[in-house]
């Protein structure tokens, strides 16, 4: 092997940290919970961020950029969101340094003290309904379908490669609406482009659902999720899209007037994923050999490797192939290094993920093939060169489709109904606790209390499938349907 | 008119932010300092970003993200650095905020305090060496070729939307290399690919330079840089390359094994463009009736608008056309709005900045004809709708390029030789100060006297052109060459 990683088995956790360190995605840095994003990890980003703003564009929205600073005054302007936002974040109180008058180096400038703080943005509701203040006046201004890029900052004491990390990069939408109709209209689509995107590009199965009372964004009237499984066992929150109502514009005072001439309080939405979606690739699909990519989000889609060295005929054969696939928009990659030998690139492009290896040997050649392996099962066939772009496209769109299908099965299998609470702790105490489907009572109270005694917190109140009644599983009160519990990153 | 714009005759600098304000590309925050980039201005550096990224790729660069905040210690680590940028930036002091005890809205927890202050990123040098001393260990890790697009923070006090602004965004690239001459190869590279990018895309003519000591970016051996003239008589700096030699390697220990097996400290460059090219963009071409923009970073290159309102023939038509432009690749809107008048919206899109706008009437269509009016020069002709999309298309590139030799032949209008003290000084003086090609004896203390009397800076030692030595145009000494002053941005 190239490098050694953990295996799941021995311990998920640092397994979980040597793909992202070993397969160059992220590292620390010197700022505790801030990450460096690696080349290789960010030009993964970058295909996710990109799918994923055409998805926006082509559903009319446009991006703009608001301040990284907000007003610390602000984050109190929203009774409930002040209690979600104005806690673990990074103040800004001084606008100089200066040399330390004992030479010792450079300190705060105490003259340059801000008369307000400014808190980098744990998220930009407020700053952003305090400018669509001035952009809308009347029903004409609406729609507002906006959406920025940025980085936020949380202050996190346990942080972890892109699952939770001080710093982190998003896109959050922020929609004005004249009516409530078309807010929550609104909310869903967003919804449906993230459950659509996970699936069809992450191959990252996802439960649309609404989070409780007590999971809600704060600020928000309702927040919607997507909710998807990781291989052991916990629960990953991959999106949300809220609808909030009329609350930040009541706070922020944003009021339009309506085609009755009336003055009307504006109706929004907020939204965004993140670095953290990033997570959520890795571990849904990686492996003890490392990262496993799906191709429609794999910076490289194919690599070829000389048998054991490149000859002018390898590179010839490598040469033709790598312009019929290339004329399919398939990237490959050559791999001309003299080095390392095959067996340690063979170990290498697996640890990065790249989808389909070829291998070109001279022998292969002479018999008209190549050798073709698959990263998602590890299959290895040979394969005729005659049509080898064909074949390969087809077994691209194979691969991204094994892996979703194959998510979804592991989903499925640990995905159990629970009736009573017995069984409830004795299943989410196990090494794969999976999803619990179970009856809950809708109290704040009872959420609570199971998470008290199991760590398991309700995900979500799940949109499609079982609408059945039912007795919650640990008090016997009515319940509306059931709900789906885990623990969760 | 739509909206009232001030002349630049009247007042160059209000001209320039009605501009801003009135097209909709940028406004002011609640945060002082910093701007909003409405949707229509973020379109444009969108156009701008993706340009510069695929220029950047094509030479072998990749992306990567670093942290936003720097340790304060990190900025003292190079000596020249912590003068530039050690001084006005943002201070994060604390991590948390908690409840008034009395009340009043949130307050900063006291006890949250840092152990180390952090600064908001004022450039990237630091945290990246700092980053790249575990990335490099042998000549095999070398070139580094790493760019990233940031926020970065540098408190100012006069700020003006997109030119000087607390917060802007940015390219920084931070490029690692074995030898001295490959990093000064690298640090020329990518100063062409800024003269080409501002010449074939903002049609922006730029001279390309170095910068005297005295405007050394703070930490390099050499400052290369683009300088463009503005139509108020004014340089603008428009893009900055640094030869970093081995500062920063020394500063963070970056050392490398050679392929002698020796240790050696690494050789950098970094360089960068930010949302001051805007700026550039929008003083180069625009004029008193609002935003000009080359075609080929118009997020709308050609509108259609019905005269005087749409019918069913006319949108038949508009339908037409559109596809035909469409598959040209040529972006195109139909303004269907029913509510405001032709000459409404012919200010309308004249503000915004259109490059193209086609008319169709009744009677036009019955000639078989529209009419086509140029943004640039704002001629009118009618043509006709047969082969309407070629002769757009032509139309559009003789758009780009005349609004380039526009510039061109404005700045070698302004551009004159002075070869004594008293015709610089009454040349400077005047409304439109332009350009002033004049001999210098290579001092700081000259270069400083001149600025005290003058408020002329050196904008560049041009790097192409009239080599001949002579007679400071101050002090009579020897100069090796002619050397360009303006009054700048």
């Amino acid at each position: 092997m190239a490098k050694e990683i953990t295996t799941r088995a021995d311990n998920y956790s640092d397994w979980y940290q040597d793909v992202v360190k070993k397969a160059n995605l992220a590292d620390h840095s010197a700022v505790k919970g801030c990450m460096v994003i690696k080349p290789y990890g960010f030009a993964i980003w970058e295909k996710i961020r990109d799918q994923l703003d055409t998805m926006f564009k082509e559903t009319g929205h446009v991006n703009a950029y608001f301040p990284l600073f907000i007003p610390k005054s602000f984050l109190s302007k929203e009774a409930q969101h002040v209690d979600g936002f104005a806690k673990e974040c990074a103040v800004v109180t001084h606008h100089r340094l200066m040399n330390a008058p004992d030479g010792s180096g450079v300190v705060v400038d105490p003259d340059a003290k801000l008369e307000e703080e400014l808190i980098v943005r744990p998220t930009s509701e407020t700053i952003i309904w305090n400018t669509y203040k001035d952009w809308i006046n009347s029903y004409r201004d609406l729609p507002l379908l906006i959406n920025q890029w940025a980085n936020v900052v949380r202050w996190e004491m346990r942080t972890r490669l892109f699952l939770r990390t001080t710093e982190f990069l998003w896109q959050e939408g922020h929609t004005a609406h004249a009516t409530k109709d078309e807010a929550v209209e609104e909310t869903l689509k967003i919804l449906d482009i993230y459950a659509k995107f996970s699936e069809e590009y992450m191959a990252m199965p996802v439960i649309k659902g609404i989070k409780t009372a007590n999971e809600r964004f704060a600020g928000a009237d309702e927040t919607y999720c997507i909710e998807a499984l990781m291989q052991d066992g916990k629960a990953l929150q991959a999106g949300t899209s809220h609808f909030l109502g009329q609350n930040f514009a009541k706070a922020f005072d944003v009021k339009f007037l309506n085609e009755n001439n009336q003055q009307e309080f504006v109706w929004a939405t907020s939204w965004g994923v993140s670095t953290r979606l990033m997570g959520g690739l890795i571990m849904t699909h990686s492996d003890d050999e490392g990262l496993v990519l799906p191709p429609k989000l794999a910076p490289v889609q194919v690599v070829i490797v000389p048998i054991p060295k490149p000859t002018p005929a390898i590179d010839e054969a490598a040469q033709k192939i790598m312009a019929a696939l290339k004329a399919k928009g398939i990237s490959v990659q050559y791999d001309q290094d003299m080095k390392n030998r095959p067996g340690f690139k063979f170990a290498e492009h697996e640890l990065r993920g790249v989808p389909v290896r070829l291998g070109i040997g001279e022998r292969d050649l002479a018999n008209g093939q190549v050798e073709v392996a698959r990263r998602d099962t590890k299959e290895k066939s040979a394969q005729n060169l005659e049509g080898i772009d064909r074949y390969i496209e087809d077994l691209l769109t194979d691969i991204q489709q094994n892996l979703f299908n194959r998510a979804a099965a592991f989903r499925t299998e640990q995905t159990r109904q629970v009736d009573n609470f017995d069984d409830f702790k004795s299943l989410i105490d196990t090494d794969m606790p999976g999803f619990l489907s179970a009856h809950w009572d809708g109290t704040t109270e009872t959420e609570l209390k199971i998470k008290e005694l199991t760590k398991a917190t309700i995900r979500c109140i799940p949109m499609e499938g079982d609408k059945e009644p039912g007795q919650c599983v640990l008090t016997g009160k009515p319940s509306a349907q059931r709900v789906l519990f885990a623990k969760a990153y």
